[in-house]
């Protein structure tokens, strides 16, 4: 039961493959469509006709983006450290068997490798079942763990972009579902398929989820105006308490052990004080087939809609629930290992930070170099090569221009654009007195110091707060 | 030419698949065919006849082997941010056309993805080739970048295990080569095949290599035993001052142009005060065909041969050389970015690194929890649960085991397992008393601290040297 369930928690946090808005196949097609002309008028041997791009839904990190990628992991990877989790990795692709029948409809979406001989690959299609996997070929019953990884899906996704005001997460329990289901009306063979329907309730009004149930699924419009009258609450405690002595839910046994552990669920939340930030929500479905139990989905308000009264939601950053059946379809004895997990959709929480980081014009350093060393005279290469050498030797983060007499004011220049908050000058007068002139950048505050202090000067004044 | 060469340069960090000792292959084999057994017997329904394994060439990583990786990539990063490099990451499969005609005999143990009616793709076979992809896509001409990742070869890597003395660098030039083979009497078309053949001197004597080139390359007897003669030369700046005064040698254009650079290479090694770590070998070729100018090596020796006069080499654990052409492939006019890097096989260090952790005994930790939140009586979970939210919103890494009423002898064998130094005791006393029992592990010292100073203590009593 639900008190005890947490002891096999998992955290999963998947990097979600997102295509740009800057569509590199855009520029590609472009860049394509110019060389095509360009082989045709004969001033190209048409050496290069392929097209110069990242495959579709893919992108690259520059470095700009990876210091701001960075800060994302090590916000979430600090939570799952407080919180005490190990972290394992895995192959990025599975035997296909491994993935097949774990998915349901979204199956089609996984990526398979060419049969080249040996075994059927196919890369992975989240962090959960080759988990699962993990965890019955280790037999381990009790683990707490992250696991950052990509994951491979053949979709499309559209670029979510735009401000948003706050972070809300909904609840609820599969059971509760499919008690509710089982109520209204619905036939145990369809309860997947109409589960599937509920779940698009975040993206199309009801009106149109509900012609889906009633004209491609065939399902009664009595019983889909009866779960149209549920899928409307949320709320917290209350809820709970008014559906457990709901005439109808309360004799379902499935809806009445979920509504059972939400209650409790509830009372932990009040335990940290988070109730405020959490709706038990009657509409949340989640897609995937494996889910037993609770699931959660933490969702973006709008910032843009803040005069209107109820926020709109962009999208779900993070989402998860209790799985028990997984691993033992991997078992040999199909043993239960009792699983709940969340994955969080870096991807978009990044690009969100990206976004932010544009508007502040905020300055982000993509290297943590602490000093440059530099040289005032020409014919002082050796001189600066050797300063470097004895700094990189003493841990202090140092570059060199590579060239063999630059001017001062392009190694200052270099130390403004990339934010280096130091300058060791070598000169000819400088090493005769064997000393270095140490520059602080922001100040233009220039002071001599003995060469044999420097590293100690150096990480004084590179100190973090 | 060298002494600016460096500008463009990259590191790449590659971590290469490899297959553990203890194979899981042989393992799951072994399940399998005892399920199959079990299966003809009727004793299980066949469900479960799959073979539970990771795919062939793959591992997973467990925490405890996580924690161990951790180590050497922090070891590794360190270096590169010392010397201000900047980090880039790129997609995991690229379009197949990108590494088409990239790799030379090479190219067929990359992995291609299945046609699925979309792009054609294949897995990055190294991270060299994406990162020249990466360059001309963005027209940069100027980047210091590192990039940790996995690539993918079709290969059966055997698995180095062993104890290794020391590290030893050995460089050369590919324009030494081509010069070298040039006056021994090569023809042109022939230069990467007899590279080829040069390339396995660590891993075959001179006879198996000499009758590879004579029968299966067709190279006459004289150019191969003119070659015989150069491959055995390695030392430092007196061997570049003696192939530059070599009668032939010094004839070749291209090989003075890179004996001229190994030179002045030396001159810097000099200033860094490495040359004692490092040696110009002759012998040394590489396999990939991208190479243009220095080219090189860090090779492992073994300890077992202490006594031997020369210690064994053991395998190279990083290479890498200049490639002046790969960006041009990509770039539609042709335009080249010079570019030299260096790959580190961080799958070999990890396994020596592992070996010597297991070999120490020494207790490594999974976690970085500092303290476990515990109850000496029954009853107690919501004190337990308050006080570790309170932890937590403070940024103290801690822990509470799931369980309704744990002994505390159990709570206390935890940290005993998993290195936990600290326990927080609440108990019906402290509640009265508004304090909390602080236990360390280690020293069984008890010592009672008032509940608004806790988390003061905690950091004081964790705070790392």
């Amino acid at each position: 039961m639900a008190e005890e369930a947490a002891v096999r928690a998992q955290g999963e946090v998947v990097r979600r493959l997102k295509q740009d808005k800057a569509d590199p196949d855009e520029i590609a097609k472009e860049v394509a469509k110019l060389l095509e002309m360009k082989a045709q008028l004969g001033a190209d041997e048409g050496k290069h006709k392929f097209v110069l791009k990242t495959p579709k839904g893919t992108r690259d990190y520059s470095p700009k983006q990876m210091a701001i990628r960075e800060r994302v992991f090590n916000a979430i990877i600090t939570c799952f450290k407080r919180h005490g989790a190990e972290v394992i990795d895995t192959p990025v692709f599975e035997l296909k068997e491994t993935l097949t029948g774990k998915y349901g409809e979204d199956s089609k979406l996984i990526y398979d490798l060419k049969d080249q001989g040996g075994e059927l690959l196919s890369l992975r299609y989240d962090l959960t079942v080759p988990f699962a996997r993990y965890l019955a070929m280790n037999k381990i019953a009790n683990i707490k763990r992250y696991h950052i990884a990509k994951v491979y899906r053949r979709d499309n996704p559209a670029m979510t972009r735009g401000r948003y005001r706050e972070f809300y997460q909904c609840v609820n329990d599969r059971r509760i579902l499919d008690g509710m289901f089982a109520v209204c009306g619905v036939p145990d063979s369809k309860f997947r398929t109409i589960c599937s329907s509920v779940d698009k309730l975040d993206k199309m009004p009801w009106e149109e989820v509900r012609s889906e149930m009633v004209g491609e699924k065939g399902l009664s419009p009595e019983a889909a105006d009866r779960i149209g009258e549920y899928v409307q609450l949320h709320g917290g405690l209350d809820l709970i308490e008014r559906l457990l002595q709901d005439a109808k839910l309360s004799q379902n046994k499935l809806a009445k052990e979920g509504l059972g552990d939400m209650k409790l669920l509830f009372e932990y939340l009040t335990l940290f004080g988070i109730t405020g930030k959490i709706s038990f929500d009657l509409s949340l479905a989640r897609g995937l087939d494996y889910y037993t139990g609770v699931i959660f989905e933490a969702v973006l308000l709008q910032q843009e809609n803040d005069h209107v009264e109820e926020p709109v939601s962009v999208g779900s950053v993070a989402g998860g629930g209790r799985y028990d059946g997984l691993v033992g379809m991997f078992d040999p004895k199909g043993r239960k290992v009792p699983c709940v997990g969340v994955s969080i959709g870096i991807e978009r929480i990044f690009s969100i930070l990206e976004q932010r980081v544009e508007a502040s014009e905020e300055k982000i350093r993509t290297t943590e170099t602490q000093v440059l060393v530099a040289s005032a005279q020409k014919k002082l290469l050796e001189e600066r090569l050797k300063l470097i050498s004895e700094l990189w030797d003493a841990g202090i983060k140092a570059e060199v221009l590579y060239k063999k007499n630059p001017k001062l004011l392009n190694q200052l220049q270099y130390c403004e654009d990339t934010g280096i908050p130091l300058v060791a000058i070598v000169g000819e007068q400088e090493l005769k007195d064997g000393v270095v002139k140490l520059r602080v950048v922001a100040t233009r505050e220039e002071v001599n110091v003995r060469r044999e202090n420097l590293v100690e000067e150096i990480r004084m004044r590179t100190r973090r707060p």
